[in-house]
């Protein structure tokens, strides 16, 4: 999509959600060419905010407590395309060009494990070693 | 999938969850033949054992406080295919056969609005009348 999106589209957009008690709203991202379902993570005010000034995609770290340009690090960022809001406005569905991989295991999606009759197994390949991407400096 | 699931990969999958403070998991569901993006809930261990017994999609209401059958009242049942959970455990993929629409204002998806330079913009066709199927008795 075009970006940065006009102010008052952001505005409006903002008043239709239903941020949590946090300030938080859920967030659903997909890839859009595949339609694989990439991950699930929460946005504030100022994440929406940055993704829709950038284009890519920006959430807010519950564990860093702070704002999260994912792909910072590994270079593999979200390149919004979409963005859509469901009937009572808590959760966003970010539809984005993923670049690299999306989960910090080395997947491209988060969700790599399914349910099978014996318990969880891991059915997608690896892309990257997660080792080389996030050294520790 | 076939259901029900063994007992003990019920057990591997949940000791797999980072339940919430409220004991809930994030879910997220998607239509297995479209993977149209359909909707986000909740569910609690309750319901995601009958969602595993039943192969029928059950959540947890936060509203009415209790479980929820996806459907019961419209008839619009989501027929579990697949589940999959991400790497850190909180939140589950529900891939399903969806029946009729999932969203209770008539829309397949409750992903019915995108985000337009104008703001938000309702761009998915209603399939069916709520009015019609959520009648007050």
């Amino acid at each position: 999509m075009d970006t940065p999106v006009p102010l008052a589209a952001f505005e409006a957009l903002c008043a239709a959600i239903q941020w949590n008690e946090q300030g938080w709203v859920c967030a659903v991202t997909q890839d859009a060419d595949s339609g694989e379902m990439l991950m699930q993570a929460w946005m504030d005010r100022e994440a929406l905010r940055k993704t829709l000034e950038t284009g890519k995609v920006h959430y807010y770290s519950r564990s860093r407590k702070k704002l999260w340009f994912k792909g910072e690090t590994s270079g593999h960022v979200q390149e919004l395309r979409e963005l859509r809001i469901d009937c009572d406005g808590d959760t966003l569905l970010v539809r984005v060009k993923q670049r690299g991989a999306a989960c910090h295991e080395g997947y491209f999606s988060c969700f790599y494990r399914r349910l099978g009759a014996k318990g969880l197994e891991t059915d997608r390949e690896r892309l990257i070693d997660p080792n080389a991407v996030y050294r520790t400096s």
